[in-house]
């Protein structure tokens, strides 16, 4: 058996359910999950995401992206079909501070997050032996803020990677690096956004006196820290916490919004619209 | 325009939503909301809850559930259809603790609950004056765990309800009561179920030492505070916290755990299976 | 019995509290409740929160504050202190919305906001009848965005309240009018600050696609919507979450900010400081 | 300049707080944190830690004890002095689930838990890898339901440890054990305490359908999951999530509430008092 995973987006119309579980049904196979939205109940745009299952004798891929295809010109809709278990290629760029890494390795190593990791490239040597026990390889590239050294970025993750995520890498990408990668890319900001957007957000934090702080995973935009916002962790503060310790509860809420984050992306439940996301 | 909401739930088979939506695509009507779920990929139970509008002169809602029937017949399904734009009738029952009341009555009178109160019942008298100030009918039945006049309850509440809610009803209600009322009743419990039941779950709370506390709305059965829970709200907690302080930040966790409930339960996204709930 | 409250701050120096401590006990009095924050261990600022309890007939509140008066001098201090069973006198500012009004109603009635309230004051005549039901004076002020009319509001609230609490009050308060007042007053901003100030919040957070939803209770100072924060209350939302549920959810969290600002004030447990608050 | 933490405890009487900040200003220290707590305004019993700082040259521990051990005396009173900077040497056991035994090496390695950590002793071969990749001994002990092994446990941890930490170790402890022990076991249980002691707690809480989930951290007693409570932390969930899904929102439920459990024990934040904990 297959599990196939289909996202699929049109402007609002009649029928689009009943064509779509038409198709599915008459194809031989079997809807498990079905999420769906609408934008507005009257003429807005439509999402849905289904997951089925076949068997793998009965149809191949090609055969169902093709009757996908006719399905969606006649609808004028957009749509992606996924292989569930077919794990996405996940590159890695971090800085100095480990946790996210970390974080990520063990879930990773624990089957808990169903990627292949191609690399870890950091501009901070010392992750090097703690990735290498991971069994993967490592590239260290001296990034600084003068010299960003993209073009070497991406010789290692342009080829091999289907997204890039940033865990907690320090330096801001170029949009010519952007575009040049052409894939999605996925930050964790230490900061509740839209506050606190740049460098030192837990020290901007402290400032203004807030009683709450939080993190923000977001898909990599040219506009720095306003990408569409993917997952948000938060948690409560007091007088009493000073910086060191706005710090550290802010690496658990990174860790959480960052993996929360990854693994509905590669669970195929992220949708990018207007500037936003549909998290299903 | 009408809208309506169909709750629909049947053994997992192929084909499901195809003939579900191809129904409701010739039947003329637009979906704008699908909410689905399995209890098991394999051959576990379905359940969906779709909501679609349709021009009230193109199909009424008999031809609708006669043409449900049939499809249900030939899926073993159940369904059940609603139309959205009808309030309910939902009874009240309270004793002394006002403030799910107070909550009730403000959501209401504000048009945030879509419901008709056709009256508040009480074994409090205190509670009159309020309840009239709102152009409802208060009925005073002196109830008392001696004599907990269900007949009386009953002849007020069986024939102009479409469910009951406990909004703090401190006595237990009779099996008998139960069968011969026949329809939904849905509590707040002030604990986290299943720990705490009974009486005085802040005092068991407190003598515990927890950390965190909570409360639980869940439909009633026979077995006190056992029915299927709806939702339940929790807080943080401290040694600082005495019982005063429990139970005033537990009344905050009632009302929003309460009217949570209520919210999900008269927009049609509560359904009860195996002793458990979906709310979609 | 009398029941003090003696807030207390200077300069952090040996031996603050061994002076205090030892004060009160001579004077015959039990400390049933400390509370300390210091800005920074090495030469930071010290803040004390003291509750005491004393026969009346031993010493008299002058007497008390006398003493203090003296110890202050010597160790350059400040200091309040406060009769903890003599409510403070709260007036209410409100516009259109009503729920935190409901709210701070609801609570006073049942004896959990330990103030008087001598009137509630509006630009909205709609909340009179409600007003007048717990006995409270109600003032119609036909304030507006270009007429303010805050000689008519200072008239009112100037004589007799000792704090104001804008309870959704939609007008911008000038500075004259801060300074002519000058006490403290107290602001629910339906926002997530320093993030959604000024007017349509919810709205600023739709469209910025937050996951996390929040308000704010603060002091109002001359710069809009960022005087000292007291409280914050957040929840997580989705992509479901239109502009009409975001603005209900967001009562939730206004009520809950709000009355747990007004709360922790009332007792004295908020000192400002820097631009921010220390929340015993 | 040397940092002490003072525990100090006894029934409630006039004139504590003066007595031992006197005796600490006399001492030439600088109180820099106090933190306190009464049961009962009347006649309870009351709690302070205290933190100050001294020149290392100007008193020595042992006289500060002394002195202490008079005051204590003429007041009833127990008390603890720490040593702020030397770290409690925390022994670690551990079964097969290594997501507790990750996070609290990872905190360690980072410096952000001030303890040694001894060895890591387990009934799973598996870990002793990554325990030697953070150069502490690890131990193998073929601990069986049957044939618990206390006693090879036991002469290991004796020796070398200031409290243990049951970093998800599978095995009831006997109370022989205990005994022989006789210092602080610190446990992380799976379940929200009280409700779902012994095994499998999540497949508890699912069939229970609970719409919230949590972990425990708390003392080991005799009595299984019984013991005083230190942190819970908590999740909501919806009938989406199955046990898979409970089991992993539980591991992150667990790595909180066990590391803040013990940061708050290395700081020498909790008191047991009447089978519960007082957490500063």
């Amino acid at each position: 058996m297959n599990t196939y995973i289909l996202l699929f987006q049109c402007r609002d119309q009649k029928g689009i359910i009943a064509k779509l579980a038409d198709f599915i049904f008459k194809a031989g196979a079997n809807i498990i999950t079905a999420d769906q939205y609408s934008t507005n109940p009257q003429g807005g745009y439509f999402f849905i995401r289904l997951e089925f299952v076949i068997n793998s004798a009965s149809i191949a891929k090609v055969a169902l992206e093709k009757g996908l295809r006719l399905l969606a010109a006649n609808l004028g809709a957009q749509f992606s079909l996924y292989d569930k278990h077919k794990p996405l290629r996940m590159g890695v760029c971090v800085s100095r501070p480990g946790h996210c890494l970390a974080e990520i390795l063990y879930l990773w190593s624990e089957g808990e997050l169903n990627v292949k990791i191609p690399f870890v490239v950091s501009n901070f040597k010392g992750h090097r032996e703690f990735v290498k026990q991971h069994k993967i390889p490592f590239y260290f590239v001296p990034a600084t803020k003068n010299n960003r050294r993209e073009n070497a970025l991406l010789k290692i993750i342009a080829e091999n990677t289907d997204f890039l995520v940033l865990s907690r890498y320090m330096l801001v990408l170029s949009k010519k690096f952007l575009n040049a990668y052409g894939k999605d890319i996925i930050n964790i900001h230490h900061g509740f956004l839209p506050s606190f957007k740049g460098s030192n957000p837990y020290k901007q934090a402290l400032s203004s006196g807030v009683k709450v702080i939080g993190a923000t995973s977001h898909f990599v935009t040219e506009k720095l820290d306003s990408g569409p916002i993917i997952t948000q962790a938060v948690e409560y503060v007091s007088h009493k916490d000073g910086l060191e310790e706005l710090v550290r509860k802010g690496r658990n809420l990174e860790k959480r919004a960052l993996t929360d984050a990854l693994r509905a992306y590669i669970d195929y439940r992220v949708i990018k619209h207007a500037d936003k996301t549909i998290v299903f």
